[in-house]
């Protein structure tokens, strides 16, 4: 199947398709393969406590493809815990957005991948849910982790190719997924404390 | 001193501290004690694809403490690709918001452990940055991860209480967070596809 949708792909021609640039994205990958130190990125949030457990996370720079960036406007995002944990339900919980981080990260693949093969997408949906026991967190069982215990995500895509190639570009997305990298191989992550 | 820390705890009022009800952060996990099994939480979200790289995830409801929960309002989250990344940027990218995740995860933590220790805090900052090599999702190179390599978070916080143990709260609530247990040990993530 795989080597049939390439064939496919190269042969059709390059236009914006499903919303994407299908042409710049096309040349953009040429240009880093010419430049691979390109690829480079970092991105930084910088949060800030308001009350109770409502934090507030600025958005704003990032750098890569040799150099720095502003997003076109700056973010802000809220997070807070509800009211049967105890908080004022002012936001959604930190681990909700990392449901939502791998859910839109493999739907943003999703939208790419299928422009570069010449697939046209009328929908794309996905439900995620992850399942934690707050027993860890409370310190209450040494056996029970902070963190989910695992996570199920279900996609449901159409579009105008057969469902093998949809189901294909829905995986493709899946293997290249940053975020699906991160939340199931984890990353090491360092902690700094200026207190006083 | 973390024996220390306790005692002062122990001995103090427990009245609402930092914007959080102590009283009754205490009383539910008492109930928590007693009925183990209110622990078992599920968190949901469901993301629609709207174009090009955008998406937008919808959090409603989750399941908890023995029932049913709406948030208070349904909350609506979006995430985009950057114009470097041949996106629109009309929102963060899905990996920045894992940025939001950990920071807001261990902050919210963090104002809970010093209400619980009877400190009042006066400021809680962090600053938070992750590299990524985009070889990896580009495929174009097998050594290359998809996902960040690395995560770098530094914590600025003040309050009535000692450099030491302002320093022992954020400790607390990293060994706690639920968000930083996934980032750095991962889940299992099991997916699922209905195409056509």
């Amino acid at each position: 199947m795989a080597p049939t949708a390439t064939q496919t792909a190269t042969r059709r021609p390059r236009l914006p398709l499903n919303g994407v640039d299908t042409p710049t994205l096309f040349g953009t990958l040429d240009v880093v393969k010419a430049q691979p130190d390109l690829a480079k990125f970092q991105f930084r949030a910088r949060n800030r406590w308001q009350n109770g457990t409502l934090s507030e996370t600025a958005i704003g720079t990032f750098s890569g493809a040799g150099g720095e960036h502003a997003h076109k406007t700056a973010f802000t995002l809220t997070a807070d815990h509800p009211a049967v944990l105890v908080g004022e339900d002012r936001a959604p919980l930190p681990i909700e957005y990392l449901l939502h981080a791998l859910a839109s990260c493999i739907t943003g693949g999703i939208a790419n991948i299928a422009a570069a093969r010449g697939v046209t997408l009328t929908e794309v949906e996905s439900r995620i849910e992850g399942d934690i026991d707050l027993l860890g967190i409370f310190g209450m069982s040494k056996g029970v982790r902070n963190g989910y215990q695992g996570i199920r995500v279900s996609f449901s895509i159409k579009g105008d190719a057969p469902p093998e190639k949809l189901q294909e570009i829905v995986e493709q997305s899946r293997a290249r997924s940053a975020v699906f990298d991160v939340l199931t191989n984890g990353v090491p992550v360092s902690m700094s404390v200026n207190a006083g």
